[in-house]
């Protein structure tokens, strides 16, 4: 790609520049014709294929330093704590501060929204996500509660010592969650993260199995805010990093692309699989991010929450145990598939939707389409 | 015990009690003539015999509803940050919301102080904890940090809802942390928590190897608010929880006797062990706590922290790895044996040293020593 | 039991000399008086109190020093391969050769019978198995199996680089499996083991939840061949090894009382458990293990395996999966205590059923019940 | 290589024919121009390039239908017993019978070879290693031992369960071991393996990092056995499917191309690695796997075996442990990266090297190279 042609990408108003002009909508990755994976998606391509899902986000671009947000997953529409979902935590690599771990691990179960915000503001997220959820109709006598919430280090684009993130935030990403939508790139979670050196974010993706493998679907999304050897469709996109050095040259610093970054990867299927399955489903997004160039570097936090929407699943608390069809283990074999394709798919989004960003100690360009799209689409 | 025994007892001054009169002191349980295991104790019999670790506390007693606080643990006297020591963390039952679990696990090390509170409050405290670390000398350029924070319930005796936690009680009980001294009983995260029925709180004891055995020293540090049968010195103690509830009769609800607290367990040791084996020395914790008459229920957060304070296995950042003998698979079995008898004395001594305490759902008595002692100390 | 029979006892011929005359019977722990814990047992106090499970031996005593053998535990009588059960293991100390570990933990199920023996006799053990088990109808197409086959080691009483297990006995362990009786003390892979440098070997107990609490069986069976301070009803009987030491003074080498043993213990229950609360209960079973003064020494290698006959929870291999209603996790509690209380009470019967033994290195006396009961019978 | 000779070796005859003609030799994928990665490989780009390892096979080839084997690693030249080296084990997808798993994650460390084979014959070959080993100088009063001996499933070329492994085979595999070559292909335990519905088989790779990176080297060997949609250099390959399954279809039954064989991925370093960072390592092969196309399925055994051959990480028996400088965390992203490139060749290398091989129930076609390396290599 001509260094113009980043340059035109550059003029299209990042986000957090102060004279945007609107910016021409970049596309998702199978809009733009590349097709990962052989397995079909949900109608919307979307974590909220899995029926019941919501999503919310909220971001945060404050002056020239703050680029930062939440993500807010739902598993259903209802009480999550007392209509819990089975739930697992897979550690690709555990250098990350993802909260509530032990106890999914333990009950195998989740018991509010999975929230995803940047490194230093995890706590204050888990306790306004506590204070919320303990102030709703029904709570007033827990008295324990496992907030589940994940976190990439956006401490490039985002001044992340001046932890930003309130409880207005967090109310906002929940409130605003919705079963419709899902905003992908630089939103909530991914407002201030890189991936590979180029701007990453929040990225989304579904695949939905035949009715002869059982008509399931998985959905999964990514906050990339990783390292690696970028590739796309098997293609490694190395040649592009050098342009990426040079445009980001007259930066304060280069940007982070040692790969020390991390991911967190939520994962949600309406198969009827219990915490032993899930484990097992979300073990493989692992693959689809290992396919993207991900090497789980010493530095990042590698992360994958999957649960479980099947309504014969829910534990309703106080309600006996109703008698549910577990999935049998040789019928997973699709869904593993299903969980890598869609995980490398909703990376490839997180990135194909994110827009250049200014921000805290420099610059972090868009990947350049124009470059990337011949390299990684046949026959363009 | 006659119940007029317990009834002086339950005179002498409460923790919360208005017009509490100074309390006669309650004797540690060796002080008592119970004495636990067949190892020696270090001089002090607490965890700060293991030179450099220093302890400190924040008691909340406010009004007639806040009895929370604060422990800390500093595995040394410098930065911690910077000279990092190897850790690890096992689970014995994950029904809680320790902080910092995975990146210990991956990494094997700490970098923050351990710090221990009131489930609520965790988020609250390693958000503290993060600021005031962060703003420490030299940690201008730090973006990320892995607090290790734990929890039990203090739910019974503190209006736990409340949130009473800040960020100065935090403070406190990290500047407050001493070498020197180990309060026992209801204080700091210890000063609302129940075990067996009965008040439980912070508790401490230590073992040191002879020479020939390597000369090293184990500490242990317990906020104890789990349950189960009550067993001194293999004497079970049901006989006496009759009358604990008949105390407990004029209270709003029944002490909380179901078992469903938790424990969390500090382990430090001089020896110089790496990750792996601190795994091994944490997992011998839950045998001692095992031996009190714990089952591990399942509302229970069961949990081991442990760490090495030898200077040879500092992990000092920017400086390279240094060369250090780490101890021998097979010369672990004296410390595993020290770690199971400290644990099981700790928290004796955390239910010996607590005294009856009034709170937010009623009152837990101390442990009766009157009745006790004479069951559980030989020829007495 | 009178003074007097123990006493005689102590005289009775042991196993392995070739002038003995029958032996009185050694009494179980609660027939003698000694009652662990106060959960009620089930009717046989025995792991075959789990509807469906079968027990048999295969015992191998030759010559002076071949003192090995096979226990066969079958979850139920029908094809177990068909059949699945679930099941999990867990890992105290992992100083062992328990094969099929990975593949439990993966799939949660066990396809096979578990077997016990003597540790270099483990792969011939399994490998024995799968050809007894590939011959069995209905399994000419099958082309992988997972035998789970554990071990101790009873290199002192036994020629264990003798490796005089053979095919044979593994077809007797199997064949002669029982669910109306299970043989305590040294028989089948408890003949030439050793605890607490006393006799050792094959135990069982049970409990049985009252129906307010569900009405399920947990039934246990241990293989004790470790060490410690061995703790009975919560008494230590260290004043008990001086004894043994002396009675051991003739033998070319003292009795393995380094705690370097090892115990496998097997959980079956028939509450409808899945992988993940096998798992769970599992866990406490080490609790009950260390009530008896093990210490989870560095050689000892302590396992759990646990598994569930509950019909509900059955895997038809080749049928749909079937609704099954899976126990609550805050069901879980009861099912915990009589793990624990079941296993403590398992290994004390292992060690008063057990007779001496001469053997390969020396002799392994009988616990001395007439120097044992009056410490830890209540009022005698 | 000219597509013309690629076609000569689709006409060569296959391992297991009667009349074979001697086979032109098929190439490794780096000599045919397939440049995997971004790192360069060791001088013999094979796990032998780490110093001291060496490796054996055994090849069974009889009748019609056996095709199985051993194939044997050695960490170093000298007794492995004594002189013992960290190391791990982890598990991608258990569904295997990997033996020797808990006491090398127990204690960190090898005290024998590594030995690979097929499924039914994993307890035989470990009997064996356990009786050779046994039978060494200096092990006469060793009675415990923790063979490490992996498997995947051979059965549609072999006839499984003839179960053909003798410990003769065992020995050969162990006394041929050198550290100068391994050979490649349909060897040893990849006598009978099939990946992605061709054949598979035993391939290695290495790479070596710049003397700025430490100079360390990562040595990699598999035994491909498994599936998913095969790619190579990125690029799918599911276009030649159709061709193996219409080579196939005069065969009894289709090659199993469903996913659900196995993958056994050993990996040795002379870095100097605890076995902690050893299992970190360890984990980053499973993503140079899954950029092949595999996605762990159901039924696949997935299993990564990491050790360290550095002469300061030994574990000399009987001597005090030796001060020794592990690497830190912050050092291992290129060891991490070389795990995943050097697992990725090495599977490709099992496939490129692999000829058609006739046998029990069917043929297995070689990897068409002359249609593969259009598409794999650029500018051809």
């Amino acid at each position: 790609m001509p260094v113009a042609v980043a340059a035109t990408l550059l003029l299209a108003g990042p986000v957090g520049a102060a004279d945007d002009a609107p910016a021409p909508e970049r596309p998702r990755a199978r809009d733009a014709g590349v097709v990962i994976g052989v397995r079909e998606p949900g109608p919307r391509n979307a974590i909220i294929d899995v029926p019941g899902v919501a999503v919310g986000h909220a971001t945060v671009v404050e002056g020239d330093g703050l680029r930062t947000g939440v993500t807010a997953i739902l598993p259903h529409g209802g009480d999550l704590y007392r209509e819990r979902v089975p739930a697992a935590i897979v550690v690709g690599n555990g250098y990350g501060k993802l909260l509530g771990v032990t106890q999914v691990q333990e009950l195998g179960e989740l018991e509010t929204p999975v929230l995803l915000t940047g490194t230093l503001g995890v706590w204050r997220t888990a306790d306004a996500l506590v204070e919320w959820q303990l102030a709703r109709p029904g709570m007033e006598d827990v008295r324990s509660l496992n907030p589940v919430v994940g976190e990439t280090n956006d401490g490039y684009l985002n001044d992340i010592r001046a932890r930003a993130i309130t409880p207005a935030h967090v109310r906002e990403a929940l409130e605003s969650a919705s079963p419709g939508n899902v905003d992908e790139g630089a939103v909530g979670a991914g407002t201030g993260t890189v991936a590979f050196g180029w701007k990453g974010g929040i990225g989304t993706s579904s695949r939905r199995l035949p009715a002869s493998e059982g008509g399931h679907t998985v959905g999964v999304l990514v906050q990339s805010n990783f390292g690696g050897r970028l590739t796309i469709r098997g293609v490694p996109l190395d040649d592009l990093r050098p342009e990426a050095l040079a445009l980001a040259a007259g930066n304060r610093e280069l940007p982070p692309d040692s790969g020390d970054g991390s991911i967190m990867i939520v994962v949600a299927t309406d198969a009827p699989l219990d915490a032993r399955l899930l484990r097992r489903l979300a073990a493989r997004a692992l693959l689809g991010m290992g396919r993207t160039g991900g090497d789980m570097s010493n530095g990042s936090g590698d992360y994958v929450i999957a649960f479980s929407t099947a309504p014969s699943m829910r534990r309703i608390q106080g309600d006996p145990p109703q008698p549910a069809a577990v999935l049998a283990n040789d019928a997973m074999t699709p869904l593993f598939e299903a969980a890598a394709e869609a995980t490398e798919e909703a990376i490839v989004n997180s990135m194909f939707r994110a827009e250049t960003v200014h921000g805290h100690r420099g610059t972090v360009r868009a990947l350049p389409l124009e470059g990337v799209l011949p390299m990684v689409v046949p026959e363009r």
